[in-house]
């Protein structure tokens, strides 16, 4: 028999709430052979204040005995920016080799956006996430002082490039419109870009069928505005992603909807799927924050573990609960949590 | 008697026919007592196919000797991605130590922006243009093979953050809402990012009337689309800031009306003054270029030089002209600047 064995990490502020809910789905949607163990992790602002640990070596042995992490959110206005982010995120990411980030965009029946004319969206971005300028090479000398000097190394390797690169083209191959956009900044960025630019046109030879493109990252933010319809996969670098993957989200109904996955398409280790939101002290605890970003995490989870029907159901649900949602009156998280959860066991 | 003495480079593209335009408002605005002297330089793809050459000393030796300079666009389909940008562009403003990048956007009346509701935008992005990852420091080895490593390298000084940063209060102490936004990663990003932090609330406390704020890199595009509102003043990173301010650029008009000044305060050397956008080859020579980010480079060159009275009628016949053209039949390139030169000198 089936089984899914999770490591669930609510986090900080909304990261509670919203985590509670996507497990409400899950539990809804796996049929009753599928056996799903969940282990609750503490980390988080609160295991830093108390113990001053982010993520220890002990911590990665358990973790990588799962099959997958549903993270809520991270962060805490109490902690140091960089402290969390730097110390668990991305110290997770590089441990489980995350390559893949996966970032859809998709502008919903109902759902606002900021642009005029609710244009046509529907893409997915495969931001690079173990490179680029997020791997903490750098330093700074004379600190505090008139003299000071800080540099940030961006690392790119070929196998690097090349590992995600092939990813977003298999991706492209499997929809109907096959069509793959690198993004980068080649004119300036010479020797970074060089390196994307030319591992992109090696291997989209092995893809005869998928349609190339390439944007400047300036450029880019502003056809994510005028004509996102142009999308249909991107392929980026680790900051370019993290950038426009925000302005996607926010164009394409908000970042109450996006969803995102940190994937090791290997599976040597446990990959992990989180909404793109952060914690949201502000409206934490107080049954405002929207868990469809979670719920959307969960299909993107499902999906990597091989249940497509259960990943289907999630996002027919969502479309379903969203056109009502534009109709009806506000509903709480987990008011919108139940509906999700009625819909997929429906 | 005044006298202005302009170095005119109109480049590739379309970048012939704006600085034409921009040339002949310049010429209608001035009073008759200024005299204005220019001398076009052949800088671009031209030069470039003609002779392998991009920006030699001697061509900066002759530049030096203007008190200011007007650019069109660079760039050309047919030279390889880099060339001309690191080889010209980027060249002139490290040269020049054009370290204040100067980026307004507003949304005129009349313009349209792909943002429902026609949102109220009125901010300043200053740019960092000398540092960052900018500099051209990095490099790549084992070329073209499986192992390849690219690096490029962010290089912040205190020296370089400081006088931008001190440069963006200054703007902001200058303006209604006095208020300055920091945008960064310094989550991520945490050697350069502490150094602008910190340089950042140290010269804050040299302006107390001004509100401060931060928001990292990824949030400012959510809050470009969904609240432009909230920015008077930013202040930036190299790289931040020419993804920024595309997007800005496209939210408050598009890239037919944003204007750039790269700015040496100093005046140690003379500072050079370039619509937005690029060279459009695809509508070169065909009169369908737009004009007004040019113009309005020139009232922002007005200014630097001293001359307020005249930007600001250069301004107002911008607004005024676009309302105007709103309501009525497109125009060619020289019939906007055609109408705009009748304005300023009316
Ligand atoms: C919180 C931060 C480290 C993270 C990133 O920059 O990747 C976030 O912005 C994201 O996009 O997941
Ligand atoms: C053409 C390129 C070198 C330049 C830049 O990246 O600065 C452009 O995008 C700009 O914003 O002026």
């Amino acid at each position: 028999s089936r089984s899914i064995n999770l490591a669930v990490i609510p986090g900080d502020g909304i990261g509670q709430e919203v985590v509670a809910e996507g497990l409400k789905v899950l539990s809804a949607v796996l049929p009753q052979d599928v056996k799903l163990e969940t282990k609750e992790y503490d980390f988080g602002a609160k295991r830093y204040h108390a113990t001053g640990e982010t993520l220890t070596d002990a911590d990665l042995e358990q973790l990588k005995q799962h099959d997958a992490i549903l993270l809520g959110a991270i962060g805490d206005p109490g902690v140091p920016s960089g402290v969390l982010e730097r110390g668990f995120l991305l110290k997770l990411r590089f441990a489980f080799d995350h390559h893949v980030n996966l970032r859809p965009s998709k502008l919903l029946p109902g759902v606002a956006t900021p642009l005029a004319g609710q244009p046509e969206i529907d893409f997915v971005v495969v931001r690079e996430g173990t490179e680029g300028p997020y791997t903490g090479n750098g330093g700074t000398i004379r600190k505090g002082t008139e003299h000071e000097v800080a540099t940030e190394v961006s690392v790119n390797t070929a196998y690097g490039v090349e590992r995600v690169v092939r990813d977003a083209f298999a991706r492209a191959q499997a929809r109907p419109r096959k069509k793959l956009t690198l993004v980068h900044k080649n004119n300036v960025l010479t020797f970074a870009g060089h390196l994307w630019t030319n591992v992109f046109n090696r291997v989209a030879r092995e893809f005869p069928e998928v349609t190339t493109d390439y944007i400047h990252v300036d450029a880019a933010t502003i056809y994510l505005v005028t004509d996102p319809g142009r999308f249909d996969v991107i392929v980026t670098d680790n900051l370019f992603g993290d950038i426009i993957t925000d302005l996607a989200a926010a164009v394409s109904g908000g970042i109450g909807v996006a969803a995102s996955g940190n994937i090791n398409p290997s599976r040597e280790f446990p990959s992990m799927f989180e909404p793109v939101h952060g914690s949201a002290p502000d409206i934490a605890g107080q049954g405002k924050a929207d868990p469809t970003a979670t719920v959307l995490s969960v299909a993107l989870l499902l999906r990597h573990l091989g249940y497509d029907t259960e990943a289907d159901r999630i996002d027919a649900a969502v479309t379903a609960d969203l056109t009502e949602r534009a109709a009806g009156p506000a509903r709480s998280t987990s008011e919108i949590g139940d509906a999700l959860a009625v819909r997929v066991a429906g």
